[in-house]
């Protein structure tokens, strides 16, 4: 086991201490569930810092080092050879059939939805005996069975051609999108946008009129309503007039810790009343309590206790992050200094409430260690058949009920 | 076999006049051969008259209506089942392994690129056990042996974001449309642009500076150039400028019939210069001459002696065009009458030689009639070897060259 993966397990059996009972029939049940993250980043490469290196000598715009980053962290796991072996033990260690992975920047822009989508699929295509994209919720079993991994494609945001012609002119580029593989996208993220308004915002008015087109068109087309960044009322509202299974992907419950950027128990109802999932993420500081392995599967069981086994998935929003040769560490930052620069958009991140994690809590809620979600569950006497459904079966329900329900 | 393929068959037959064992011999050989049409559109179907109607009577903008239309026409063949039955017997009829099929209408604006990519996407993926994305060349000969089909992405422009910010920031888009599986592009589609010159403009002084970029991204990249529809100096400059192999994916030979849409003799032999291919295509009035199957294998025969054996391929440039079912066909057209509208940007089309077609010309070029190409091939006498480089081992050999000396 790569030393990385060997101390997250560690850290991980630290904070559940499992009997070995539990740990060998959590761990073999895991192997059989199908499991689905959620929402999710697998394994994540490293940009070559001497091409990095390069472009900065060549005056590189700060769009262009961006580009150059993820473009290596989101394809040289797969083709550079070495990234590639540490790529599959992370696998390997996560027990993971399928990630709903991140294929979408945070963006209503075409062209930029469209760069991370090139990403991830060509990744894909570069090692089709080891993962392929999941076209259809049956390529999941299909690829568990053939002892192979995938990836459906999602996006953190919906594309819109911003002409702003008519509501449909704007809604014209969900199909495409969906056409080239994305099967889940965000209404909004952080920020307030057309559609709605998001989870960072002062104030939430909840779902425009333009919103409802777009959960409409969405539900129409078969792509995944998901809220995990959108505001309480936003959610809610969309959960209310979605007639389609969504989910807020990535989430926690705000019951259990009153972050922001969790659900409360009427949106967590809403959700569940469409057929959808409510995915618990493994953040520790929205987690909040001890902020560790054990907070994860606190969340899991308030939301079991509030919604039932049908409707409560998981969704990482974690990466296995392959570290760059000790050779390049060695040599220091890729880049040279450059002037400060402004936040991204995106980050529109209000102080949440204060956290005291246990120690190891962030080593334990490592994506390797998915295997001790199942383990943790056992310990807490939950049945096989909840289990499995809280891993993955839910996210295949939800995602085969879209897929069969899309027009034509 | 289906009334339309039988009649299109009959007329390629009465244009040939093969003898018994010339047919024989190359309808084995054709089925023995990888056969690769470079440039071409394979199936289409229909979009459903109903949804059109449904879309027009809701006040739909024509960008809508002509979405609508090619959706129809890109995925309906894929999922309606009488649609691809039809389609299935037209693949079967053609004897076509791989279609490097028209995948991004002709433009440089990222989102229009983008959708007809998804359509050509949604339809492999909603037909795995029929026909599939090659992603890389050796998808191609692996679905031969599956006894599947498989369609390489191409698109009629190069994405540009047009922010024209650097000259490295307009060529950000190429490595993600590749991604995407986008594996040959056009430098320019009959009108000029920021690359070079169109083949239909009155005057063509060449690549531009930024033209040269472009060809050293697409070689870097391993996207294939193609300059089938560029003017004669920017085919000439792109030739000698690129150094990976390129083509001229369908077009015609000029020194034969001098049509603008053909390549004349100082850039057919720059292109096999590169180690790429000239590929002659399917449309009568660029061949001239008698302007049915004849004519082609007379550019064939002109090029093979011109350019020698390995730098000569087929590009038919023809659709099967499924047609809508006769209850869609009595029921008249499905829209209703609207004002004249104006010629779309691409319409830059010069009246072109007068020709005089041979009875049954259009329909003996019918794309179901590509194994008359090589049983007319063995009446012309050429070796198994050279009919099997230009029914596709010519162009697997460009793709792998491109594919080997990709950037990682």
């Amino acid at each position: 086991m790569h030393p990385t993966i060997e101390r997250a397990r560690q850290a991980g059996l630290a904070a559940l201490q499992p009997s070995a009972r539990d740990l060998e029939y959590g761990l073999a049940l895991h192997r059989r569930c199908l499991v689905i993250d959620g929402y999710g980043f697998g394994a994540m490469g490293a940009a070559d810092p001497a091409r990095l290196r390069a472009l900065a000598a060549a005056g590189a715009s700060e769009r262009e080092l961006a580009d150059a980053r993820e473009d290596g962290s989101m394809t040289r796991w797969a083709s550079d050879a070495a990234q590639f072996q540490e790529a599959a033990e992370a696998w390997e260690a996560a027990g993971v059939d399928c990630v709903w992975i991140n294929a979408g920047e945070e963006s209503n822009e075409i062209g930029t939805l469209f760069k991370r989508l090139g990403r991830r699929t060509y990744a894909c295509d570069l090692r089709p005996e080891f993962i392929r994209r999941a076209a259809c919720p049956e390529d999941i079993p299909a690829a568990k069975d053939a002892g192979r991994r995938c990836l459906t494609m999602t996006a953190n945001g919906v594309p819109l051609p911003q002409r702003w012609e008519s509501v449909e002119d704007e809604l014209s580029f969900i199909r495409p999108l969906f056409q080239l593989g994305v099967r889940m996208a965000h209404l909004v993220y952080q920020r307030s946008n057309p559609i709605g308004q998001g989870c960072g915002e002062p104030h939430d008015a909840g779902l425009t009129d333009f919103g409802r087109a777009v959960v409409a068109a969405m539900n129409r087309v078969g792509m995944i309503v998901d809220v995990a960044h959108a505001g309480m009322q936003t959610s809610l509202d969309a959960a209310r007039c979605s007639d389609r299974p969504m989910v807020a992907s990535h989430t926690v419950c705000h019951g259990l810790h009153p972050h922001f950027r969790g659900k409360n128990d009427a949106v967590m109802r809403a959700i569940a009343d469409t057929g959808g999932c409510i995915g618990i993420c493994a953040i520790g500081r929205f987690l909040g309590g001890t902020c560790d392995l054990r907070a994860f599967l606190d969340h899991v069981q308030y939301a079991l206790n509030l919604v039932g086994p049908d409707h409560v998935s998981i969704g990482t929003d974690v990466a296995y992050a392959i570290a760059p040769p000790p050779s390049a560490a060695a040599a220091g930052s890729p880049l040279p200094a450059r002037p400060p620069q402004r936040p991204h958009w995106r980050s529109l991140w209000p102080e949440g409430p204060a956290v005291t994690p246990a120690p190891g809590a962030d080593l334990s809620l490592a994506w390797t260690n998915v295997p001790l979600i199942t383990v943790g569950m056992v310990q807490r006497g939950l049945s096989d058949e909840v289990i499995a459904k809280v891993m993955g079966g839910n996210c295949l329900r939800v995602a085969k009920a879209l897929w069969d329900g899309r027009e034509p």
